[in-house]
This record gives C-alpha cells, sequence and structure tokens, in this order.
C-alpha cells in the first residue's frame, strides 16, 4: 500500500506492506488530514520515523471484538497505552507513559491506505456527518478539550490567540459555549471564518489598552512566543491561559504577574472524540470552512508542501 | 513614632507621625516579621516609597464600625481594594486593580509602632496563640491559601522546592494533609525544619531518577528559576504546578512538556486569614522554629542586614 513516510530525515511516499489484521483494528483511510504536528515532525520534532499523520476518516475493514463496527466508517483516538501501567488502569492512556501515538510516537499514521490501532479506539461516525467533516474529528475534540479542562459557561469572556486550524476550530468550539468570544491573529483572511464560526476578529496589532487584563480564559493556539506573551498581557487577575499549541523552544514570561495575579496557565493536549462527533452530528460547525485543498495520496510530498505555505488551512488526503 | 522606611532607595529608621484616628483602624504593633519581599523592595522590587513591612502582630486602638475589637490582639490583611470596582464588589479586593498594600503598594507597612488598615482587614487573635506566633499568620496564610486552589488529600504525593521561611510554611501546611510530602532544599539546617514539620527531606542534588514525572502538587517556592525547572521535571502527567514565590526575571521552560503532559501552572499569592488562625490556635504548627533572631525596631537597618544572610530564617521586629 501507498503511505507517506519520513525516514531519516526524508519525506516520500513508499509502496509498504498493509498491516495485518491481528490484535487491533485494521482501518482503510478514506481522507486524511493534514495537522501542523505533522509538519514539525518532518522538521525533525519527536525523531519521528515511519508513515505520518494522525487525522483521519476511514472503514473499519477488522475490529477484533468489536464485530459491529466492521464495515462501518470510523474515526480513532491517536494514544493507544500499555494497557498495564497506573495511568492505563486509571482509564488514561492518553498519558501513559510508554504509549504509542499514531502518526507521532512509536506507530506507523494516517497518510496511509491502511492503518491500524486498538480496536477500542475507534468511534463510529453518524450517517449525517460527511467524510470531510469527520475527519476534523481529532483536532475538533482537542478544541473541544478545553471545555473539560477549564469552567467556561455563557458569559465567560473568551479569547482565542492565533487564527491557524487549531485556532480557528478552538474559537469555533468556545463560541458554541460562550457569548463573548474575541479571536485574535494576523491575518484577515482567516479571521473571517473566526467571524463566520462567532467569534469577534481582532487583528493582534489592534489589541486596546482596556483590553490587557480583561478576559476570564485564553487559549493560546499560535505556538509563538509572542502570542504566549500576549496571553500572559490580557488575561485578568486569577483568569485562566490555556496553551493548547507546542512550543519548541522556552518562551520567556513575566512569572511574577503569574503569581501576583494568580493566573493559572493549563496544559491542554487531546479531546475526547465523543463530544466532537456530537457536536459535527448537530452540523454545530461548519469545518469545511477550514479546507483549503485536497490531494491524492500519491502527490502526498506536493501535498505537506502545500499546507506549509502562509495562508493555508487544512489539507486533505485522498488514498 | 519609629518606622523603617525606604525613600530614594535609601533604607533607614526615620521618626514620622502617628497615623491619626479616622475613617480607617490604627494599631499599635507589638511584633513585626521580616519577609523576603521587604528585602526584594529595598533592592527596588515594586518601587516602593515608604515605611516597609507587612506581617505583623499588634493591639487594635481605634477601630470605625467595629468596636469590639479596640483593645484587642489583632493581625491584618494586606490588600485594601477600592471599594468600588468589579474586584472589590464581588468580594476580591485583594486583585483589585487600583488596590494597595500594606508597605508594599502606595501604603505605610508595618515595621513601625503603629499602622492603619480598613477595619474589615483586621481579624482577632485567640488567647492561645502567643504574639510570637499570631506574627507568622499572613505568611502561614500564604501557605494554606493553596489548599483552597489546588485539591491536596492524604493520597496526593506533593513536593515543595525551597527550604526558605515561606517554603518550609508551605512544607507544614501541606503536611497537615497530605501524608506524603517531600521537602526538597539546599541547607541541611533547614531540611530539618522540614523534617520536625512532617515532611522528607530531600537535598536538591538527590533527586533519583524514579522521582521524575511522579509528584501530584509541585509547590515552587525557591523563586528561582532553577527550581521552577525542577518542578517541571518531577511534576507527573496531568499534575499541578503551584507558583508560590515571585519569580523576578523571565525563567525559560519546556512549554512542550507542559502542553503534552496537560500540566497545570497555579499562581499563587496570599490567602485568607481564618484558616491560618486556627491552625495556629490548634497548635497545628510550631511556627516558632522558623525565628532566627529579634531586633529592636530602632535597629530595623541592621535587622534587615541580618535577615538577608545566608541561612537565616524569620527575624522580627518590636518597637
Amino acid at each position: 500500500m501507498l503511505a507517506l513516510r519520513i525516514d531519516g530525515g526524508k519525506l516520500a511516499v513508499n509502496d509498504i506492506p498493509k498491516p495485518v489484521a491481528g490484535a487491533e483494528a485494521v482501518v482503510r483511510v478514506v481522507i486524511s488530514g493534514i495537522c501542523n504536528t505533522d509538519l514539525e515532525i518532518v522538521r525533525g520534532y519527536a525523531g519521528f520515523s515511519g508513515t505520518i499523520g494522525h487525522e483521519f476518516v476511514g472503514v473499519a475493514e477488522s475490529v477484533p471484538g468489536r464485530a459491529e463496527l466492521e464495515g462501518k466508517r470510523v474515526v480513532g483516538e491517536i494514544n493507544a497505552g500499555c494497557g498495564t501501567c497506573f495511568r492505563c488502569v486509571a482509564g488514561d492512556p492518553r498519558h501513559c507513559p510508554e504509549r504509542t501515538v499514531l502518526g507521532i510516537v512509536g506507530r506507523d499514521g494516517a497518510h496511509a491506505e491502511y492503518l491500524s490501532l486498538p480496536a477500542e479506539n475507534l468511534a463510529a461516525i453518524p450517517d449525517g456527518v460527511s467524510d470531510i467533516e469527520a475527519v476534523f474529528t481529532e483536532p475538533l475534540a482537542a478544541a473541544c478539550g478545553i471545555l473539560e479542562q477549564v469552567e467556561i459557561g455563557s458569559d465567560t469572556r473568551v479569547a482565542v490567540i492565533g487564527d491557524g486550524k487549531l485556532g480557528l476550530l478552538c474559537a469555533a468550539a468556545m463560541a458554541k459555549v460562550a457569548d463573548n468570544v474575541t479571536a485574535i491573529g494576523k491575518h484577515d483572511s482567516k479571521l473571517e471564518i473566526a467571524e463566520e464560526f462567532g467569534a469577534a476578529p481582532m487583528h493582534r496589532d489592534d489589541i486596546r489598552p482596556d483590553l490587557l487584563r480583561s478576559f476570564d480564559v485564553v487559549v493560546e493556539a499560535s505556538g509563538s512566543e509572542a502570542g504566549f506573551a500576549t496571553a500572559v498581557d490580557i488575561v485578568r487577575p486569577r483568569g485562566k491561559i490555556v496553551l493548547k499549541s507546542t512550543f519548541h523552544g522556552t518562551p520567556r514570561w513575566d512569572a511574577a504577574r503569574v503569581v501576583v495575579d494568580e493566573i493559572t496557565i493549563v496544559g491542554s493536549r487531546c479531546g475526547r472524540f465523543a463530544p466532537a462527533i456530537e457536536l459535527l452530528a448537530r452540523g454545530g460547525i461548519d469545518v469545511t470552512k477550514l479546507i483549503s485543498g485536497e490531494f491524492a495520496l500519491a502527490d502526498g510530498v506536493a501535498a505537506m508542501e502545500a499546507a506549509s505555505k502562509a495562508g493555508v488551512l487544512k489539507v486533505l488526503l485522498r488514498p
């Protein structure tokens, strides 16, 4: 089968053996989505070698112990725990120290004709959700996960920093719950999408002085040191900053403000799939606004190049 | 009256007018305690000019609206809000943007014969608590405040980094609740006090590899960049770091670990006085172990010098 792989720093579409049916489920990939993490892996982050990609929708081919899923459209949680450690037994394989992560850590990923995952990772997609919507389940789950880590109600003043794919999904998810969501970014075209998602758009150069120290919750999804510094500037005393993007590097920050104003910083990575699938099924967010282009898997290298260009949002791959 | 004051960068004991009875309560100071913040203010932090000091026990002389306190021994919350802004109306003058803070921001402090504070800031000290215990109310409240910001139970694995005055009080307060508290520091004599307070002492050079990523809650009370880096190293996935010491500077940190392991960082400054007074009244913590020396207020400059020496813990002043 074809698979988009990184090996020894070189990205290429290779022909490799299809995963064999065994202890894990095998899924035929229908569409996969390129995430910024894929781009970072190609730049050397995480030292990964193998098939990249972790956002997908597919058709389950063989699912040990969950035969009812076979032939059904599925998405899949990307973390696979060891199953026996303290964290796994406590029901949290996402933080298992021995975990593998689809296309990120020790496990071939989704930019391929087929992939394998533990059967329990799979979730069926309702009929009303199209394939190009379903492929957004993983990043939308990451956005919705914020709502399980930080209390957000209709009157919570929320800012989302970063108008990339993840930032826009975060803004959309927050705007489903809070009446007052501000999306802060630097691209007019992307901020327009934020506005369509129900957030008030604001260019990062236009942050008014009265907005400093004013937001109850600030979601940092730009992945930049400047974005984090802005988050510290605009969150209110006793407010919360949600760190949604992995920084690489060690950003400098004003720790004194965090202590004196008793600010909380919450690291946030993945989220549960069920709330995201439910939101898609309700038609709550038109995620297709985020699609910038679609490539055949065979053109995966060109697709990655396209995805890395400024102004481009989600690029999809079809095997 | 005598008062230990910083003016134009110069520290001196001066003779200044006693506060006049008026809208605020007037308290005759019996003992005041020197905090690291006092030392930092003298080094120029916060740009404060005036009488320094914010830890005290005294006798209330005049208390408008709370005459029952007059003649009684009292301590006092150090933040005074404007009384009319959103935060004050919500009952949180500690975060009022216009607040004054005793001996720190816009308000003469406690290293003096008399001080004034809003009547509502004062709290009576029970008979069973001695003066030299009561003067620890403010820093002990700051330590106990952690328990209101982060859930800590008997089986929570807690580490406290820093074996200074605040670190030892934090270790003591945590050990009242959690069975497994590790105090990490660099001074054997101070770590011995941590042990007497119920914490397991550990030299910072002796952190074993199996302790990395293992603690549920890490309290950073060393105020050093190295301490914060250690906190990030030893907290478990989904664990919490409580930032208790104001850093000055902008420490570098591994933000990727905070996101991937979904760590929460909680800034923590002051705490409510009531739980600290109640703990002192129960005889829960022998805070007098922390006293390194006592000076007359007239010798305040020498006292500050003594307090700044390595290995010295709490230095008290008596008017």
